[in-house]
C-alpha cells in the first residue's frame, strides 16, 4: 500500500468517525491551521515577539499574551507601559482567529484591527503607529522581508497588523483531549471528565459555551441571574455603544486551554477554575453545583487544553545606527 | 565508505586545518556546545523563561537577556520590577560560560552564582529565593522533573541555579564568519574585514579582547590612557574589594555578537559600533582611528555574529490552585 492511499484513509476514517461522535454534540473539535499566508505568518512571528513595537522597547505583544503561558501572562490585570495597571485581564491569544471580535468588549472587528491597539496605547505599549514604523524602516532585514511579503519598499502599519494577525491565525490549540473523543476515542476521557462533560451540557454552560471554541461566539450579560459584583471598572459593550442595556456585556471568553489562561473573567477575579464554575453557576444559572459536581466540571474543562504552539523562537533582526532607540524612562 | 568514517575524516580535516591557520591568531573559534546534563538544560530552559520567580509574576531571566536579541534587551540600563531604571548595561548571556566571572564587576564566580542574583534583587525581579522555591514546590510538573533531575522531593535554589546555568552553558554561538576563516576558509571574510581585524590586533584591541569570546577573561581599567567620562555611578571591582586601585575596573565584555548587543560599556553610553570604537580608540589605546580605520574595525566585528541559540520555545508547566498569585502592584 502506497504511504498516500494510507493516508487517505486514515483522513477518511476520521472523518467518518468524528461525523459519527460529535455531529450532536455542541462543541465542535479545532480544525489545525489551513490556508494561511506562510510568509506572512513567519514575518508576523518576528513582529510579535518584538519589543521595539513599544516606546519602552521591553513590551512585546507576548509581554502579555505570552505563549509559554496559554497565550496570556496570568495576572489578573496586566502591566503596562511605565508598570500602569491594566484595566482588564488579558484574554488568550490561543483560537482567537476563532472569536466573533476582538477585546472583551468587542470593539475590534478582527485580530488585525486588534493588534493595532495596544501598540498606541498609552497605557499598554505607549508608542505611535509612525514611530513604530519608523523603527521598522530604519532595519533593512525588516525592509527587506516586508517587500517580499507585501511588494513594497514602504513599511505601513496595515502590514505590521496584518502579518502579525495571519501568524496569531496560527494558534490554534487541536488534538486536546476532549477533541480526541469527540473524534471517536471513547478512552480520551475518564468517567469524571465524561460527568463534567455531561452537567456542563445539562445546567447550560453550553448556551454560551459552545463551537470550536467553547465560546468567543457571542456577548453576554456577566451577572444574568444574581448580579456581579465587582471593584473593576469595565462595561462590556455600554462602553462602545454607549447602551444601558448593554452594560456588564462581555464578549464570553473560550474555555479552549482554559487550565492554562487562570486567572478568570474579565477582571480576572477568579483565581481558580473551581471558583470560576462556582460563580459561574450561582451567577449566571441560577445554580449551586456540590462539591462533586463542581470536581466533575473541572475535570472536564482541564480536557481543553490542547496541543500549544510550537515552534523554534524567531531572532529579531538588530536594530541599525539610524535605529531610533527606545526610550522606557523618558 | 561508512557514515562515522566519513565524519571522522571530516573531523580530521577541520582539526588539521583549524591548527594550521588559528594557531598563531590570538582569538579562537568559539567551541560548540560540549558536556552538559541535557536533562538539566530542558529544566533549566523553563526555569530561564518563567515570570513566576519573580515577585511580579511579569519578569523572566529573558526580559533583561533577551535569545531573541542577542541575550540582551538592547537598553541602556535594564527595567526592573516596578520599571525601576537599572544601574548598569545587561550583559549578554551568550557565550557567557567563557567569562573569567559574571556580572561587570565579576562579584559572581560563576553562572551558578550569578543566577542566584537578579530573583532576589530588589530592583530585579525582587522576590526572595524562598518564595520562588514556594511558586516551583506548588507545581507538580516541576516538583517531578526536578526529582528526575535531581533526585529530590524538595526543589532547592541551588537546584534551580545549577539548572539555569546549564541551560546557559548551551548558549554559545559558534561558526561565525570570523571562525569559519579561523577554520580555513579564506572566502568567508572580505578585505575590509580583513583589514580591521589586522587593525584590531596591529593597534592593540586584542590584549583584552583576546581568546575564544574575544574578551570575558580580563578586568581593566574603563579610561586608561583618558579618564573615562560618564554619569553612572558604577565603580566597578572597588565597589567589591573597596580598593581605590579598582575603580573603574570592569570585566571585559565579549566582543561575541557585538552587533547584536548595543548599546555598549558598562553604562550604555556608547549607541552604535562606530561610537564605541572611536572612543575604545582614544581611551584606552590613545589612538585616533581615522573614519576607514573605523568602519573597518567595525566591519571586522560584525564578522563575531555566530549561529544564535535555537531551539523551540518552551511550555512552562500551569500554576495549580495552591500556588502563591505573583503580586506585581503591592
Amino acid at each position: 500500500m502506497k504511504p498516500t492511499t494510507c493516508l487517505s484513509l486514515l483522513a477518511l476514517g476520521a472523518a467518518l468517525g468524528s461525523t459519527a461522535v460529535y455531529a450532536a454534540e455542541p462543541i465542535e473539535p479545532i480544525k489545525p491551521v489551513q490556508e494561511v499566508n506562510l510568509a506572512q505568518v513567519e514575518l508576523g512571528k518576528k513582529l510579535y515577539f518584538d519589543p521595539r513595537l513599544s516606546k519602552s522597547g521591553f513590551i512585546s505583544c507576548n509581554s502579555c499574551h505570552n505563549l509559554m503561558m496559554g497565550g496570556t501572562d496570568n495576572l489578573q490585570t496586566s502591566i503596562g507601559h511605565n508598570w500602569q495597571q491594566g484595566p482588564i485581564n488579558s484574554p488568550t491569544v490561543l483560537n482567537s482567529s476563532l472569536n466573533v471580535a476582538q477585546f472583551w468588549d468587542g470593539r475590534a472587528a478582527d485580530l488585525k484591527e486588534q493588534a493595532a491597539g495596544p501598540i498606541a496605547n498609552p497605557g499598554e505599549m505607549a508608542f505611535t503607529h509612525t514611530l513604530a514604523i519608523n523603527v521598522l524602516q530604519s532595519i533593512p532585514e525588516y525592509v527587506n522581508e516586508f517587500k517580499l511579503v507585501f511588494g513594497s519598499d514602504e513599511i505601513t502599519i496595515d502590514d505590521v497588523t496584518q502579518a502579525i494577525a495571519e501568524f496569531e491565525k496560527t494558534l490554534v490549540t487541536p488534538n486536546s483531549p476532549f477533541d480526541q473523543w469527540l473524534l471517536g476515542d471513547e478512552d480520551a476521557l475518564t468517567d469524571q471528565e465524561k460527568a463534567g462533560y455531561a452537567l456542563f451540557k445539562d445546567s447550560g454552560c453550553v448556551a454560551c459555551h459552545n463551537g470550536q471554541a467553547v465560546g468567543g461566539s457571542s456577548f453576554q450579560k456577566m451577572g444574568l441571574v444574581e448580579p456581579y459584583v465587582t471593584e473593576n471598572g469595565a462595561e462590556g459593550l455600554a462602553g462602545i455603544t454607549g447602551k444601558d442595556a448593554d452594560r456588564m456585556m462581555f464578549k464570553v471568553p473560550t474555555l479552549r486551554n482554559v487550565e492554562l489562561t487562570y486567572p478568570y473573567f474579565h477582571d480576572g477575579a477568579a483565581k481558580t477554575l473551581t471558583d470560576a464554575v462556582d460563580i459561574m453557576g450561582r451567577l449566571q444559572l441560577g445554580r449551586e453545583f456540590s462539591e462533586e459536581e463542581n470536581m466533575q466540571i473541572v475535570a472536564f474543562l482541564k480536557t481543553l487544553t490542547g496541543d500549544q504552539p510550537s515552534f523554534v523562537m524567531p531572532q529579531l533582526p538588530p536594530s541599525t545606527d539610524t535605529t531610533p532607540a527606545p526610550t522606557p524612562f523618558e
